[in-house]
């Protein structure tokens, strides 16, 4: 993992943690708000799921088998979206 | 939830209970080629996240809380990847 995924996986650690104990809507928000600069900062859609893997391993280390290959399957449904969304950057890149 | 979408969900749902249940390669690739028809369905990377949400829901109904909670977050974090992919699909559609 790279130095600023790393950083980012913490803030999307963090965050995710507040969430669930919290359960409040200033957290979604900010989740979002998060999430639009992830897709500035070229953070592709895959990854977002990946960060989310890492966060749930950290926090739940005794979560059981099924859910963490379930979480395997998504990564890998949204491998094809992560490639979409680098064709999109790169059209955007061309038209400005 | 549309028809298609209900249809998509079970397909996805079937193939996860199977790469759970085997852990094969085979699950991943049939994952991976159905991601692609995805996309060329217009179908959104949080709609994929929504059909992870269901899917899990159905198979473990006794899923905790917290890792219920934890999904919502990640939908969130992935409705802003949906816009930027629809902004993608309407790019492209421009250019053919």
């Amino acid at each position: 993992m790279s130095g600023l995924m790393k950083l980012d996986t913490e803030a999307y650690k963090a965050l995710m943690k507040r969430y669930i104990e919290t359960r409040d809507e200033q957290s979604l928000y900010e989740i979002e708000q998060a999430s639009k600069a992830f897709i500035k900062n070229n953070v592709l859609p895959d990854e977002i799921v990946n960060m989310h893997i890492q966060s749930l391993q950290d926090l739940y280390p005794n979560l059981s088998e099924d859910i963490q290959y379930s979480m395997n399957f998504l990564l890998e449904a949204m491998i094809a979206y992560g490639i979409a969304h680098q064709e999109y950057q790169q059209l955007r890149e061309k038209q400005s």
